[in-house]
């Protein structure tokens, strides 16, 4: 991304003080200053109910950032140049008078972009932005950052959806998330339509089958009151994991503009056949995390951690059979998994090619291994091709060979986290990764059929021992299609 | 290759004295040996018509290896055991009294797996056959390998292959052709018979174009009576050329077995397209180097070089643009190029894919390079993969990136040579990796109509000038088509 790209503005982050503004979006835009990336006009304004003065943010903000940015990237004259852009205003979401002193700030720029970021409840998305329009802080060039997840079912998100887009334009509309911004997905992109080796063989013909699998190895953390009324299925599939099977699944674009992207994938999410009913309990698999050991610590089950009931069916793991029905992906399944108190910290997506027609190789009994595409996203990223070449020597032993198509990342270089590109693009209006309205939306209705049958349902979801791959159930999913979860040893 | 595979055998090295057999043949067995893949029943017999006793031809041996083995590979416990298994007897090949010492130490053990390596001018194979079965050598067990070139025209060839198979059956027959031994080309099999990924592209649909090249650095370099009757045509082009364009354009045979593959290399030399008559001079490029300099030196060219005709019109050069007529390849050229004074020593095999047929990501103007795979023979044998990878970083620029399919040679490794491998293929019985009669003389029935146009012509070949790479006209028959040679960089 070239400087010039990058126009003025200044950036007012709701829920300042919060954990993913400390943690994510702070770093993200210290390390885009330092790389001298921001203009030099623009302010970073952080606004949440607390009253603080600029000095008492900032001192959180150092502190912060002594936790979440290695010094060594933390020259001090880098970070005095940061710390300048730094402001800090009290104001209750919910109160409108406290943005009477936002609006004061902002217009003393009026032309720059505003970059408005929500990391708040969704419930606030639509107060906030009335409270803005009141007190004339929306111009055509403002931009309204939304963290997910937006809403707890379809129908709530429609509402929260209608009231901002009341006030803002589509356009003006960032729906954040930030799994679309880290860089193997990126790289996905480029491989498959920057080589026609890839899109060619990206199709029925040539792909056995598609898994996508994002693991966690904590519990429920703290976050008890939100996850016990959303689980798995509403906080990771509903977003992350269906806008990873979209970026995998679509038709190449005829352009990486916003909407081009984004109707391709729309286009993927209106395609997923629908699972409803009884179908529910044969192609969807939740699951329930119990204690077990992690580590050497005995860990609680699920309903026994604080503040959840005894009896609460709210699902930690989730595992599904999703089918396209379009004619490059008919027939082929993608195998959609996540879960709590995982053994392993993983995000991949794993792209599983056909066997050959015919092996000419295979006297030493263990025959070929079909070709595998893994993209990782977690822990360490990167996307790794697996071929199988000869053997050096004199006779004709195959071995399986793995290659690299990210870059090689030197540690002593500071790697883009997902949110420096997003804040990036969202300050240089480029909403391709970002989800749109109707994206949203499909993603939910989707989803909407399977949450309603469980809560119709007295069933409880399957258990199963904390630190293990799920309930037995998920890996007969695959075995039923005589295959199995990819279940790769941490590198 | 298992060590019980190799049966017991006595090898007989024709022409054991000369060049061929020292620098390779000799060091080959010995690696083979110190491996331990040769069974401890079998003696490799020298056989020339020096005079030499078995501690003479050891003695050059010896002296041999010192220049050909590197002494880290060179134990002396392993050299100990290799020299206990060589013998040397001074046959005359046209003399057939000689051959009566040969029969009775071969005949010592009658049963015993019997090679017979013919490392001496091809107008010799008929004759020593000949003796070779008069005195009782010649059993059921019996391999003859045979030296390219044979014959100097498809009659030629035909009248040796006559004799030949006149004594010994067609499956005792091994026409060797070392380039079919080298590493990178068996590679080239596993990858594109063990690869859905590749065999998959491997089409007219997916591949632009395919270029060939074997360039040599040295000039005639002392063999020039038998270079000037002979010329790069029938030098390199019948025989390496035309058998590497084979293995890259073969359909899929149904085996490794020796018919199954060399079936289908014969379908791809009797598809392609004729060369004949007024044709040769748009589609062949024939170049005779002039004098120049290499490094600091001075040079002479061709018809400068000693004892070679002021007016020779012998090519050192040949560039040609060949198409296959199946439906595999209809329309992808196979750009085939050899020289002698080229800039650099060269010989791989480019496979270019096609752009992709509409590019997202080609907005910083340089655009993207389309998917390449190169099978380097030399000077450093390898396969790389060349593809657009997602530059690190907050933009979506596109890098090239170049991954390595073959095995990471360590320094301390002996690679095997060629010629270890196709040793022990034709001690094993293995003649999936030989030539067989028809293959050579479809090869040189191809070859016949330009050399025949040729001789038929005024023309004299076009000069270039030494080291450089050939004539403007090689040059200009991919400039034609819109395509030029692969120039790369000397690794």
């Amino acid at each position: 991304m070239k400087k010039t790209e990058v126009p003025a503005f200044d950036m007012v982050v709701f829920g300042a003080t919060g954990d993913l503004a400390m943690r994510k979006l702070i770093p993200a835009l210290f390390y885009r200053c330092r790389d001298g990336q921001l203009p030099d006009d623009g302010r970073i304004i952080g606004a949440s109910r607390g009253d603080l003065s600029r000095d008492e943010f900032i001192a959180k903000v150092r502190e912060a950032s002594d936790r979440f940015i290695p010094r060594k990237f933390c020259e001090q004259e880098a970070w005095d140049r940061f710390e300048a852009r730094l402001d800090y205003l009290k104001v209750d979401a919910k109160n409108g008078d406290d943005y009477a002193a936002l609006a004061n700030v902002l217009n003393e720029a009026p032309d720059r972009v505003r970059v408005i970021y929500l990391a708040t409840g969704s419930s606030l998305f639509g107060p906030v932005c009335e409270h803005l329009k009141a007190h004339g802080v929306v111009t055509p060039q403002t931009r309204v950052v939304l963290e997910k997840p937006l809403g707890n079912d379809l129908e709530s998100a429609r509402a929260i959806n209608d009231r901002v887009c009341s006030i803002l334009d589509e356009a003006q509309v960032y729906r954040i998330d930030h799994y679309l911004g880290k860089e193997p997905v990126q790289n996905l992109m480029v491989l498959r339509f920057g080589n026609i080796l890839f899109e060619s063989l990206w199709h029925r013909k040539y792909i056995d089958h598609i898994q996508i699998s994002v693991a966690e190895t904590v519990g429920v953390e703290g976050r008890v009151e939100f996850y016990d009324n959303t689980g798995a299925m509403r906080d990771m599939v509903q977003s992350h994991l269906l806008q990873l099977l979209c970026i995998v699944a679509m038709e190449p674009p005829s352009s990486v503009d916003p909407d081009a992207v984004r109707d391709e994938k729309l286009k993927v999410l209106r395609s997923m056949r629908p699972i409803e009913g009884r179908d529910v309990d044969t192609m969807v698999v939740r699951g329930q995390y119990r204690k077990g050991v992690v580590g050497t610590e005995m860990v609680p089950g699920y309903r026994d951690e604080e503040r959840v009931s005894s009896t609460s069916s709210t699902e930690t793991f989730v595992a599904m059979k999703v089918m396209i029905d379009n004619w490059r992906w008919a027939q082929v399944p993608f195998y959609v998994r996540t879960g709590k108190r995982m053994p392993r910290r993983t995000s991949e997506i794993l792209v599983q090619f056909k066997d050959v027609p015919h092996s000419l190789f295979d006297r030493d009994g263990r025959g070929l291994q079909p070709n595998q595409l893994v993209i990782r996203l977690q822990p360490k990223e990167g996307i790794r091709l697996r071929v199988s070449g000869k053997r050096l020597g004199t006779g004709m032993s195959v071995r399986p060979l793995e290659l690299n198509l990210g870059e090689n990342q030197r540690k002593k270089q500071h790697v883009p986290d997902a949110y420096e590109r997003l804040l990036m693009d969202a300050i240089s209006g480029n909403a391709t990764l970002f989800v749109r309205r109707d994206e949203m939306e499909a993603a939910w209705r989707w989803i909407q059929p399977i949450i309603d049958h469980w809560e119709e349902s007295d069933d409880d979801p399957y258990p199963y021992v904390s630190s293990t791959s799920g309930p037995n159930a998920a890996a007969a999913l695959l075995a039923k299609d005589q295959r199995a979860w990819d279940e790769e040893a941490e590198e």
